[in-house]
């Protein structure tokens, strides 16, 4: 799908839609005539629908060429779309979509892009060169990051090349049903963590002792002098000899991280996540179009792209399905449908609390529309493979990794599936970032890269106002993410030095 | 219940008890003949159960005068009680209680005890004076860090009866089921979290501006000159004037706060939680014997005590609903029960996983003889009040605030229910604290207390060797509760800084 942006004030994305959305910063005055001859009845805020003809009671309203729901009532040309005014549809039906119909697309491969990253032992690549110290229950979180701001005032400056040391807290491995069927997603979480390609194989758990996340269950088969320390350990007399013990350990896991150098790798080397947060009615035709450009790019390169988000793909899985390699790409698709769905009604989840009030004031009526909008973050590749939550990544290309739309849950299970780096798209604007990975933050709007100037790393909103094609942003993009994944240039976030904690994804009982 | 002290080496506490724990440090060698005859015919750990006589296949086994499970296969007098020798009895039938039978002990208000506390506008009284920045939705929370670093630099040297700052930060308020029956219970807990009396009623809160969390529920309808800012708000342009805006705000409240002096308020004014985490086999018989003691202290003062952990009394819960005061209030202790059965149920959680590892090799076989040493932390008294998970607290008494287990939500919950100093008992070690209230750990055996000797409070160990009776170390734990609610001691995770963050309980579905 690809916007075509008509002229200013306001666009509309496929042929057949009969609504279009207002995107005059301030919204559109009763009054204006569009370029159709359509005239506004009444006030349209920005980022809000109207309709492009009478539409009757039941009858379809069409946006990006999909049913985004029915009219509540009557909606007269050149009317307000209030969300009251749109009937949510129900979710395409699991049972009866296509899989892996669509031919892939004809593209030419991508070469000859490189960035500067860190070889690892196992073939993956970093961008980053970090110390993390792996935790494996939340006991031990206050030691960690006690000790964890200790490596940084006083071990990093004698050891340059490491960019970062920290701490990956989080609120499992103990007090939790260890047992339950669905502790499988937090355990596998945790234990791919430790193995993001950021961290350079160097794998440092502390534990406490008791718990019942077995502290050993962290450390990777492949890990090469691998440390575990416990606190409990009787070798620890007190909090002092603690702190020692941990950062003599973290020593000698500095001293070979220093070791390392960034080199000139293929663009096929990166594995980029994509996810939106804090979207508006912008999102689906600026910077997530913007995005599924760059992730084509990428994926021409060879190099490997996940999009996430069940909950907000969930709506448009028809328009994914046929998109799968095969068919049991396709099969594990309905498969990870299937289970969030089961998992909302047992907690008796309403699917119309998705999206946020947030997201509604921005424009977007329903979870349909927000689907539609949010999917094209995955651009036009074939979808080679399905993550469970927190599964690690497989395949090169286009990788459909399941993770709620939580930002900090999907950010958490991405890194976990091996994402390096991270674009985020937003319209109501966020101040997310994470500190295991670079976050390039593009604004949907140019009002939000405006006010925002100093959080938001580029500006998709150009697409809206006919400054810039998708392709123009979407190869801005696409260098950018070579730039930072090189470290040649900083993502807004690590700037400022804000940096959101882990989430850990546990549909499982806390005990 | 309380423990009568035998001689080292074994603790044995019920007339009726067919075991006895050793208690010599390296456990007890094969040959060790006890006072009563018994000749120990194998090694017997450190914390683990001796047979005090045959128990034959079937039998039962008899700790605390209670049944904690029968015997896998006989067992011969002298030997050691392994885990798998103990077979799990069913929890018992809530259907068949008796509620509210035992009349309250005859017990003397006990008079003249006071602490320097902070007197709020509503009667509660803080043991400390702390600015808490309440946040709506987790996408603030590297901001509210961020600023709650300043603020601690910049402006907390200017306020010095300030005693701290701390954000409120936590996994809620976006990307979860709003609507969901069990959203009730995160929401009920951030709402109360801000009126914790340590906060001095001074609310301050950070939303995002899109969350689904609406931040002015927050606001708390007696809060009088609270402040509420958003992120999203226009009036911010950049990260830079976000801070400013937040810095400012602060001021206004921390010179408030700073206006509060320390006053004598009677011991009645205390709020205590009391809580247990990494439990031994001493738990039952040395520090929540002194905790419970200390627990009656407080009550026969006039104050208030929260003991909680659903999943660790469920197993005795026999024991507890004939203390309800009245009916009512044991009929809200079978609701909390049967809740949480469902609950756990539903998730598939296997009761076995409870203890943890680390509680099996300090020698608790399961949950059933956790659970009977867990519920002497609660006292003597008569239950007044049952609290569901995160409500605030109505009675002066002894409360059953109902809360998981897990150390870091039951901290939480118990928070948000108006605790202003929480007692942990610990055996197999841990270094919790909080930032919000004052953490006093009690260790339950002496090899712990000595070997982190800085991470803990008190030493419940002495009762096992004789050094001490439990009225002894109860009566110490209650003038140590006073001077530390009176910031005349400084309890150890305070002094070292050691602080874990706030974890929600959310049994609702994120999306």
């Amino acid at each position: 799908m690809t916007g075509t942006a008509e002229r200013a004030p306001v666009i509309r994305v496929g042929d057949k839609d009969n609504v279009a959305i207002a995107v005059a910063p301030g919204g559109l005055p009763a009054g204006t005539r569009l370029d159709d001859g359509t005239v506004l009845t009444e006030n349209v805020p920005f980022g809000h629908k109207v309709a492009l003809g009478d539409i009757e009671a039941g009858q379809p309203i069409v946006r990006y060429g999909e049913v985004i729901g029915t009219a509540a009532g009557p909606i007269r040309c050149g009317g307000w779309i209030r969300e009251s005014a749109v009937r949510l549809p129900e979710p395409p039906a699991l049972s009866e979509l296509p899989l892996a119909t669509r031919p892939a697309p004809a593209t030419e491969p991508l070469e000859g892009y490189t960035f500067e990253g860190y070889r690892n032992a196992d073939g993956t690549v970093g961008t980053k060169n970090v110390l993390a110290i792996a935790t494996s229950v939340q006991c031990v979180a206050g030691v960690a990051d006690h000790v964890a701001g200790r490596i940084r005032r006083e071990l990093l400056p004698r050891y340059p090349n490491v960019d970062d040391v920290v701490a990956l807290n989080h609120t499992y491995g103990c007090g939790v049903a260890i047992n339950a069927p669905a502790a499988v997603v937090p355990i596998r979480t945790l234990q791919n963590l430790v193995r993001n390609p950021n961290f350079g194989g160097e794998v440092m758990v502390i534990g406490l002792g008791c718990e019942k996340l077995l502290p050993q269950t962290l450390m990777p088969a492949e890990a090469e002098g691998g440390s575990l320390l416990s606190l409990q350990d009787p070798a620890f007399t007190g909090f002092g000899a603690m702190v020692d013990g941990i950062m003599e350990t973290a020593e000698r896991h500095l001293e070979r991280l220093n070791g390392r150098r960034r080199q000139t790798c293929p663009a096929a080397d990166l594995v980029v996540g994509v996810q939106c947060g804090g979207s508006d009615a912008f999102s689906g035709v600026t910077a997530n179009p913007a995005v599924g450009f760059a992730a084509d790019l990428i994926v021409r390169a060879g190099g490997s792209v996940m999009f996430s988000e069940v909950t907000e793909v969930r709506d448009a899985i028809h328009l994914l399905t046929p998109r799968a390699a095969d068919a049991e790409v396709g099969r594990a698709l309905l498969r990870e449908m299937a289970w969030y769905d089961d998992y909302l009604q047992l907690g008796g989840a309403d699917r119309s609390a998705n999206p946020s009030p947030g997201n509604k004031t921005g424009g977007l009526s329903n979870v349909v529309e927000k689907a539609l909008g949010s999917i094209v973050k995955s651009g036009t590749s074939p979808i080679v493979d399905v993550l469970a939550p927190g599964e690690r990544i497989r395949r090169r290309g286009l990788t459909f990794a399941a993770t709620p739309a939580s930002d900090f849950i999907c950010g958490t299970l991405q890194l976990a599936s091996g994402m390096t780096l991270q674009v985020f798209t937003t319209g109501r604007g966020t101040p997310y970032g994470l500190a295991m990975a670079p976050v390039i933050k593009v604004a949907t709007n140019s009002v939000l890269a405006t006010r925002w100037h100093d959080l938001m790393d580029l500006d998709a909103g150009r697409i809206a106002t006919g400054e810039a094609s998708i392709a123009d942003v979407g190869w801005e993009l696409f260098h950018l993410i070579l730039d930072v994944a090189s470290g040649r240039k900083q993502a807004a976030a690590d700037k400022l030095g804000l940096h959101n904690a882990l989430v850990l994804f546990n549909p499982a009982p806390v005990t």
